[in-house]
């Protein structure tokens, strides 16, 4: 990474430290990308990488526009291609359609990063933005985290072992803990639920409100590939009775019969993800299951998925002081050296127990940072939901499951102990697993 | 209808009287058919009556099978065609091919039909059964009754104004009472949700659990046809603000533009149902809207819908006495008066307000025996749920919202407070509606 | 059959004797079908058999109409329904949703028919047609006539072998003579196509017309079962060198894997059709083959398909007498034997060379009265074609390949040497084998 | 364009002269390009430049292959990616997903493009090649001729007016001649069509054999903008009588109700073609237009589609001197100066009736070197045809249609009066018209 905090770069603890160092790391993310990279679409729930760094951009100057009416792109023409599904901006493109699209060139787009991000600053150098003016620049700036993230998901999708990120090699995982395994088991009652306010968070992290939940019991790591490959083993694919009717139906449509990217190979299984193809190792999580095999799992196994409010109590809640922590390790984020161990994950998870980050109270392991986890919540909004930014989050409020904690793709920036994600039931490209819970 | 309670038939407070009783309905109901009606199927989401008429036999035969191992059907050759959606009889058969079979004949079916109830009786009466023995037939009975109101839906569908309900014709409905409109407070805090125990409730219904909700407000009625044409001639159906962004795909892809069975009619609106092609009634409850339908009306008019928890609570739960009702007008099912009202009410629906079998303690009416009413809530498992009948409502726990209420379509035999139904989000062929709900 | 030749019968030499038997014979097929049979459609290819019912009975009132334009339906409101594919009546219904309609009923269709059979008598009495009027007249005839042939296909499909026609068993086939085998030369230049005028004729066999063809042989017999298992046997349906791209297109999408109703059996296999359920014959025709599947057995057998001219040459055309037969045997159409004989073998082909009506000039057999011939002509116009029914034949004229021959279903009354039929190159369930040709 | 014939090139007038020329072309052709449009595909019928460039030198290892069997390609690898139908070679890739693929990359393929340039060479200076394996790798040079054409209609799909062909700008097309419209008579007879032999043509041109016409008359133009448009304001495309079918399904699937590429402008037109985007030339002739509408415009004119024979004969067929010319205009092929008119109308075409190279002895003008032009002519083998490359033309012997004359995409290497192009019915990216004929 060209260092964010070199003599000329903004102050990385201002919004326009973040800014710079956003945009930068989205560069880095594109480095060492063939031209032809930037073009391709693999699938249709995937976007070309061009698009991403383009569409990102752009959402600074819908930001910009809603700040000050009077702001024009000098754009407007590349509108059509990069808005996502924002109906305001006319009839958005089809999702599907993006990789047919030679123009806007890849250069053109780069040039219009780079401009969108000189823009930018003069914009906010330019006046002064009240508070509510900044938070919308700063949903700008998660908005980019995010994509990155899909970024490194559309990547692996298209290039398999044959991408590295930007980063150098990653220190070798420090040894699993077979000690860490087991159950944490968590009291019921009224928990309060959602972000307390203070710091960055996405309307649907609000407000915090009361729910009750009953004691419960919840896996202190997620699911193995280990765990996961015995499932697998046993006919857990051939066996309709593990499987919710809308999963059997997913199963026989699509063939599956393992993890995305999980291939057959004699007694056991390799995968292809950005170490390369290689053995699935037994001691990391599992990661490329849908909701659907999730909960498959989880029948086979005599138990459930955790609701959203288990997951968060489990990893945020500190009983014996009687409040939340913001992170399962405490309140501090991800210090620089923790920042780097998460990201430096993208070369692989690190097996299961291996988090040196601390437990959380309740004595989970590996809450954030490794996999995206399903919650058997159906995404929707919060007990006295207020939309934070039109048309964003909240037009997705249906036929969505809910997933907890934050991947080793996570930006570190963007993490946040209540952050909440949103997959359709069948999707798997994502870096997403899982973690057991049942009743007590 | 042939009386049931002739001095032949059971006692219709046993279970073998209800069994009568249920026979004698389904049978009546397709009394007036002509032979072709039993054996076309309108969409891939109705069935053909002959269809329903042998799978709820069927299923009587699956529960004698599960009391006695040694169970042996006469039409094993059946099971094929009659099977909805059991993986363990084999894989069934594609639903929407149910209409593309002439064998085996209605005449057939019929003849099963008849032979099935006297098997089931022979049965009975040759063994004393334990309680879980009789709740499983008890469940046989309760899934006829939904059959039945299944069978009025799809007969809609095939027949609008051509079919007349066995009966005779309804008493003129009693006026609206303009008085009974507003809201209903609700004070917020913990609530138990499901059905306490007691008298037949499918497991979906329990464990009863504690659920908190926040103060709320909620309609005393259902959102009528009126107000509904006011959203439509708004402008509602081509205003994408209004709409999820699944609903507005469903909007485009199936060019809704109205209720299911509306047709413009000049300035005004037509409707096609079981009282031939009329025009709207503005003062009866809309019916035949979607989830994305209920959804939209909801934010174009400031408001939300209830959460099923609020629903009930709103319905059963009395602040004065503490406790939970059984029926939003008292504990006493409905009498023969009023299920007479309400089966009668097959001639369409009673004008919003005109309900005589009183208020809920919140003070809504038109809570059961109108439509189906809409929730927020995601159908899924109660915290606790254990299964009652394998493969059976359980396997449906994602991709659907659950439908609180009774619509005038429900036998009154099956209704209860806590029921709970549940569709797929963009389906409308059921008697549904909703009622709106807010923040307090 | 009721006799259409009793003493109220017209006389079967005119054209109303002709049209009183042919609507017997409808009444016939359908005689032994139960309701529910009437009623269903099993593929979107096929039609309720009360749709046939109808849909005849409707093109008389469409030859009424275009007679005299004053003339009125009874019926109207039967069009949209009966209207198979005329745009000129209205957009027609989608022909794959037939099957969705319980109105009108099997009885109504029935007393339509009836009706319509009595309106056409009493039409032509009250007044003298023109030659030109009685044509169109016999043009309704000869369309019931090839109804009652897409009748047999799809109660065959509906029913398999539970169906068996009116006429009571067939004799026993007559033994094979294996010295049928081997080819016929004919010697090329030029050949006069189609039907020279006299006696009734589609539009689309005419005008007669030159054609040039090189010397060639074509088999005295079609291909048979047992010739066509030795290509299935032999990998013919996993090895894409025999087939036409379109065609293993076909192969792969369909997953076909031997003719439609065989099922293996062991080393053997089985068919299911008007004789129940058996092993096929290898001395029979082989039929249900799509044109891809004749196409890629004659490349396997180093043979190809002949065209329409050769066929129709080798059928009718004799050398000695430097004239063109009507029939491949002679000009006499099927006597009463005769058609007594092609029409009960409704209940099976007869075996291979067995046919006693005799061999064409040119030594072929089994030309007429087994299968339709699948050729490798494109079915498309004669050069002069002029149009005999508006949107009848011609506007099929793409997409779809000539057959020749007709069938043991393919009513005597509608049998021609120079008759031309045809259907899309993927389809397989009508009575449809074919025999081979070569470059001589 | 970089001199091929510069000293030194091969002599073009040698088989290897006409390779490097037909190399250096297709470089040429992608001159201009932008780095994405090498990658993007546009719709399932096209394909992305990169893979048209692969694709065509991939053939040449195909062919040397077949020369001699201990041949191996160094690239091997991008078999799976460069092979288009052809099975022997496993199954191919889906046509669809080609612009799927960043990896190989433009850079790579490009250097393979080179690489294999001189593979060919040393291959071909290595040995002597008999009469038979030169036949094969002139069959790859004019593969890749025809998928420079492939590529014009591609590039055109992808960047209408945005791509400028290289070669410089074209002189203005000369003045239309009015006086040259009209219709040419031909007399009819046996016709020997196809190719004689001598020189280059493909296979499915041969063997020459005879062909009975009727007497015909045939335009001597092709069918204007200003001809068609007149189709079209006259509700061509809403009358389904003018319609086959087919077409008419074609018409309301697709919603067409012009050429591909025209623009409704006020009362006019603009299309989008290498020209920019601008008014329709009413003298040009049309094109874009399917098979279907080819045909309706034909019905709507009372007149009809020629055959293959007919348009053959209008364009070689010299009666005076009882010959076969191989060019309209003569024996000669395209001089320097007529392949330049030719290429350099790339840029759009003529005026009707301007071409300068004069009429068909019929009196025919523009056969050769305006548009491609629908036949009424199913794509089949000729009589007695034998294939001379496994699995190239002779697999498509189904569901296409005989387009004959080439268009001013047409590399004038390629161009022949007998040459047989063929695409579905529904297609119309290509540079594809008509003319008229009739009875006569």
């Amino acid at each position: 990474m060209g260092d964010p905090r070199s003599p000329a770069a903004p102050d990385p603890g201002t919004l326009m430290g973040q800014f710079a160092a956003t945009r930068a790391m989205t560069m880095e993310m594109v480095d060492g990308l063939e031209g032809d990279d930037f073009v391709v679409q693999t699938a249709p729930y995937t976007s070309p990488p061009k698009w991403h760094v383009g569409h990102v951009s752009w959402i600074y100057e819908v930001v910009m526009g809603r700040i000050d009416p009077g702001y024009r792109s000098q754009r407007e023409d590349l509108s059509g291609y990069l808005n996502s599904y924002y109906q305001r901006f006319g009839e958005p493109g089809e999702k599907g359609r993006r990789g047919t699209f030679s123009r806007p060139t890849t250069d053109e787009v780069l040039s219009y990063f780079r401009a969108t991000s000189g823009r930018v600053a003069e914009f906010v150098a330019s006046r002064s933005l009240d508070e509510a003016q900044a938070r919308l620049l700063e949903i700008g700036i998660h908005h980019e985290c995010q994509h990155q993230e899909l970024l490194a998901y559309d990547l692996q999708h298209m290039l398999g072992g044959r991408y590295e990120p930007a980063g150098g090699k990653a220190a070798p995982p420090p040894p699993a803990d077979p000690g860490a395994a087991g159950e944490a088991r968590v009291g019921g009652g009224l928990y309060r639920l959602g972000h307390p306010g203070g710091g960055f968070a996405y309307d649907i992290e609000m407000p915090e409100h009361a729910v009750y939940t009953e004691d419960y019991a919840i896996d202190r790591l997620p699911v193995t590939n280990g765990q996961y490959a015995r499932f697998v083993e046993d006919g857990g694919y051939s066996d309709y009775r593990h499987w919710l009717a809308d999963g059997w139906e997913s199963v026989k449509e699509n063939g599956w019969d393992a993890p995305m990217y999980w291939e057959r190979d004699g007694e056991g299984w390799q995968v292809d993800d950005f170490a390369g193809k290689h053995a699935v190792d037994p001691s990391e999580p599992v990661r490329h299951v849908s909701f659907y095999e999730a909960d498959a799992y989880c029948r086979w196994a005599g138990k459930r998925l955790p609701t959203e409010a288990e997951w968060e109590k489990a990893a945020l809640w500190d009983e014996g002081n009687g409040r939340k922590r913001r992170f399962p390790w405490g309140d501090g984020g991800p210090t620089p050296e923790r920042a780097n161990l998460l990201e430096s994950r993208l070369w692989g998870c690190a097996p299961a127990g291996s988090y040196p980050a601390g437990a959380s109270p309740s004595g989970c392991l590996q809450m954030i940072g490794d996999v995206w986890e399903w919650t058997s919540s159906e995404f929707a909004g919060y007990p006295g939901f207020r939309t934070g930014f039109e048309e964003y989050n909240d037009k997705w409020f249906t036929g969505q499951k809910v997933l907890r904690g934050g991947s080793f793709g996570t930006p570190s920036a963007s993490i946040r102990g209540t952050c909440r994600n949103f997959f359709r039931l069948g999707e798997r490209w994502m870096f997403c697993g899982f973690r057991c819970a049942r009743d007590a």
